[in-house]
């Protein structure tokens, strides 16, 4: 029968017959901890009854192209926390962050060097990059796929009859040596869907729904884990303050103002341009 | 930036300029007991995607007539927790316990030791009782809402085809002594909906999904806290494991065998019946 002050244990105890140990031991914190919360709080029954009309506005916000609980899970940190937990590998390879609601398409096969920038408009950018072990190995095998948001902040899925299919997408097999170049855009920070709770959540509690500028990473090669990350354009505003908690240190790089004539020819750029490289290092597989 | 070690703090940090400073404090612990959760079980990107698909179901399993949320939050017994929170009065007088999914329509004003059970069938039973406050007086202007299930565990807007509208629902008005009384049939105890998210829940954890037999009562008087309890019947199956955890010792009452014939008389009752009798105590309104 219910008691207050044992509330928690009671109902940890109904799970005790979950056969599935992994779920029993999730659930049963979940418990301890969301009953901790409701007594910190001494959450009242307007309260919850508001809560769980949060939730049920949450879930009946999602579709086949929208998914409302993983933008709250980023807003949260949540999100960004089980990434940190799931690549906790204790080797010196590079940062993970989170993947994002806009890796929904296959991204096309492109040539080294080649442009992803299908449409006008935008900064001329060169990437380059290396593909290594934590021992600094050299991974040829190495495929990087990328993605990223335009000048104005948006995606290609989010603007489907202003820019080409795939715009600003691209999936390169690494040279002999790991390395890997492609052109593209300079990318522009924006904001995360606002028009449903979580952005409800966001002006309630003067939160702005800003990420800073970035180019998404998925590198994969065998023997390796895969790393979903991201690189970050420094000086890019809202860095320190990203509204899914993404930014790490480590993955903030010089976009520089680049004049080096060889560079240009080399990759057909218009000088001057921006240039980024990137040395990525993947950890073993388990 | 983001940082594993001080996740809570950041995220909690985000919320700082929130201007209703009581729902900052409910989100700051909220994101702290989340965030001591995911670190305590080491949750995975694959059991973060479970919850997330789990938690996007359940919204999407509710509609007007259907609140999945609500009785996830029954399950987890945080109802209960709320339910005590919000009636913590330091008083003596009569517990509650928490409002349940099915008053969702009007019960029918009906004359004191009028019948409640407008269909065949059922064990004939008589419900009497006084209210009064903590003290010990009269109550006489106290109205008396309640209602249950029949002897198959249904409520009527379960079964709208096969009962007349409103069956095993009333509201009476007490006399001048606080007493009230009317006719019913013993209540079963019965399942809660097992057709969604948390029905799976409750299988995946071998939990069943019963709840003892009751009668809901919703009791108000002018100056007095508005109660919403339930009396259970004595000797029910799932007493000590009710699927929502309400069940108080102290509003577990005999429906015990009556053959008094005056008192069968008085309410016009087959020999032999069943008779529980309730005290109802409010606290006085804040």
């Amino acid at each position: 029968m219910f008691e207050r002050n044992r509330s928690a244990e009671i109902v940890a105890d109904s799970f005790s017959n979950t056969e599935n140990e992994r779920l029993r031991e999730i659930l049963v914190s979940l418990v301890q901890h969301l009953h901790a919360f409701a007594k910190d709080v001494e959450l009242g029954q307007g309260e919850l009854d508001a809560g769980i009309d949060f939730l049920t506005r949450t879930g009946q916000k999602c579709d086949d192209t929208r998914q409302e609980f993983v933008l709250l899970s980023d807003i949260l940190g949540l999100s960004m926390l089980v990434d940190s937990i799931d690549n906790d590998r204790g080797e010196k390879t590079t940062d993970s962050t989170v993947l994002g609601p806009f890796h929904m398409v296959q991204s096309p096969v492109r040539q080294l060097g080649e442009t992803i920038a299908l449409a006008e408009g935008g900064v001329p950018t060169l990437v380059t990059g290396q593909v290594l072990s934590a021992d600094g190995d050299e991974l040829p095998g190495a495929v990087v796929d990328v993605w990223q948001a335009d000048e104005n902040g948006f995606y290609d899925v989010q603007i489907p009859e202003q820019v080409p299919e795939r715009n600003l997408r691209g999936l390169f097999a690494c040279d002999n040596n790991g390395k890997f170049a492609f052109r593209t855009i300079l990318p522009a920070a924006y904001p995360i869907p606002q028009d449903g709770p979580v952005g409800q959540l966001l002006t309630a509690t003067a939160r702005h729904p800003y990420r800073p500028a970035h180019i998404h990473f998925i590198v994969e090669a065998d023997g390796y884990a895969s790393l979903t990350t991201h690189i970050f354009v420094a000086g890019s505003p809202y860095l320190d303050s990203d509204a899914v908690f993404g930014v790490k240190e480590s993955l903030v790089l010089e976009f520089a103002e680049c004049t080096d004539a060889a560079l240009a020819a080399e990759y057909d750029m218009p000088v001057p341009f921006r240039h980024a490289h990137v040395e990525i290092r993947l950890a073993k597989a388990k």
